[in-house]
């Protein structure tokens, strides 16, 4: 019997609060007012939503709000319920806890028991992680239904009180790239109504000997008052090596497949930020392609992006249609890709 | 073509520093002396091991020291080098950083590159959910031979400048039940000598309209200064569930494998605490399995305990013998199992 095709159903989104523009966000920071352009013209991205009411703090949408959103609406839209679930995939790179984990509160709010799940720790490929992990599932069988998920929050390092100003711009940047937002899929064996077959998940650590280009710490009880940064970046590198690699997804995904560029109907590129998915998609040279981005108005989302991609993608898709969604993580260096096509 | 079985080919662990016994931890911890018949007692566990030195509070030796450690006496028992494995999983509840995981920089270290990693995070039954992955990868294919690894650490919760004496007894708990360590297996879909076939990997998350029975935080910059416990315990919960919960993966597993209890020769039972462990093993009625249990030597070594099972259980099986480990996840409530069999 050959493995059977994995269907992509449906994608559902979810982002927490009213957007939060440039301006906004750089008299919350405390700022010089010259940020606002600095970060219009130089990070390209314009909005995002916050977890955290950046008057008082508080955290108004947890993780696990964003994540029952977004499946949600995944599971209407794909005209199924909880019940019709085997099991569930999260990526985050911010769990609400340690344990339990955040995939686990996730499908008690939903209603989904007695099932298998997964959390995977994950960064801007996590997504397509997830994704890889649930169609190795469904082709092993006997599950028929999966529930993939990517969420991310920065609300446990949001800390109003620091002085950006003064910070390094290694932990400058953090404050204005990235925004909260969670995404959801329903992948099946089963084909429905509109819904694009996955045709290859490309995912390669390719870290060994580089340093890493993001790092991201946690603290527990014992080493809260360390001194290490929360957040770090080397944009830099980032800069530098991202482009690179995903015109080394684009090519070896459109080998693998036999495609060529002029097969690429939907391009779903990395969106660390606005001005950077803009320099990757002309590296990438697919003039033919139509871009499907949303970091200017989200900010980048980490595990949740692609899921807000593909939400956009799908309804403009027609039956014979390719896409290809690329990935990058920087922070042990992963290149990863999806391509899918409707059927 | 029928699904290829999966071979697990070899077991290889690691434990940091010098066995810590109970009067030696009832001294570093100041608790009156009393406590140390307590443990041996109630507990049942008389050793564990830590990555971080008792005397000073340093860590001696990292999540990915134990990782790279038990991965390499795993790869050394397999004969196999770094270039022969197609992916790797980790499950932990402690990884290092939130990014890079520690899945990639244990494969940085081990020199495996180019291929798909997985970090799951993931409590007591992260070693099964793992295994669970990994054997899902190399059913679907390509992908022939994959490193499993469960490692976790306490070393950021151990804060010895806190007062133990007055605090409550669902964080108290916790000084007392668990260790460090690391464990890796190699799985492949060619067998080797002495491989054993997994038979079934089982995996049911229960946790709908459940209190957690654990909980374990991490802080962020914003949130390190909270008053929340870093890691709690309801132990009455976990006494009264997790028997029940054993004997009901017994029960599916064999059922679903059409096994009866005389087939069992080997227990891999859960390994909360020496005592709990005990208990778990009565409430199975098994008593021709012989039971292979590590957990008064080593503490509650979370990811890592299945694996430390296993590297004991392996060589004492015969070809036709059956072993079934169960673990169970306290955290939000899942029950976990893995049987396999010499061929």
């Amino acid at each position: 019997m050959p493995a059977p095709d994995i269907h992509l159903l449906s994608v559902g989104t979810a982002l927490p609060g009213p957007p939060v523009d440039n301006a906004t966000l750089v008299r919350r920071l405390k700022v010089p007012a010259v940020w606002e352009q600095w970060i219009d013209t130089f990070i390209g991205t314009h909005n995002r939503h916050f977890a955290v009411d950046l008057e008082t703090g508080a955290v108004h949408t947890t993780l696990t709000d964003l994540g029952v959103s977004a499946s949600t609406r995944a599971l209407a839209a794909a005209g199924l319920d909880s019940g019709d679930i085997d099991f569930i995939v999260l990526g985050t790179a911010s769990p609400e806890m340690l344990m339990p984990t955040t995939v686990n509160m996730i499908a008690d709010r939903l209603g989904i028991d007695n099932v298998p799940t997964y959390q995977l720790q994950s960064g801007c490929t996590g997504a397509i992680q997830a994704l890889d992990v649930a169609q190795a599932m469904l082709t092993a069988g006997p599950a028929r239904t999966a529930l993939v998920i990517g969420a991310d929050s920065c609300a446990k390092h949001i800390d109003l009180s620091l002085n950006f100003e003064s910070m390094q711009p290694s932990e400058q940047v953090n404050g204005v790239l990235f925004g909260d937002g969670a995404g959801a899929a329903v992948l099946s064996t089963r084909p429905a109504r509109n819904s694009a077959v996955i045709r290859q998940v490309y995912l390669r650590l390719v870290g060994m000997n580089r340093e890493p280009g993001q790092s991201i710490e946690w603290y527990g009880r014992a080493d809260r008052n360390s001194d290490r940064p929360a957040v770090s970046e080397d944009y830099k590198a980032i800069e530098e090596s991202v482009p690179k690699m995903a015109v080394e997804v684009l090519h070896e995904v459109l080998d693998h497949l036999d495609w060529d560029e002029s097969d690429v109907d939907y391009l779903l590129p990395p969106q660390l930020s606005g001005r950077m998915t803009a320099r990757i998609r002309d590296a990438l040279e697919l003039p033919r392609a139509q871009e499907v981005s949303c970091v200017a108005e989200t900010g980048n989302t980490g595990n949740a992006l692609p899921f807000l991609q593909l939400e956009r993608a799908l309804p403009r898709m027609s039956a014979g249609d390719r896409a290809l969604a690329i990935a990058i993580e920087s922070s042990k260096w992963i290149k990863a890709g999806i391509a899918l096509e409707k059927v």
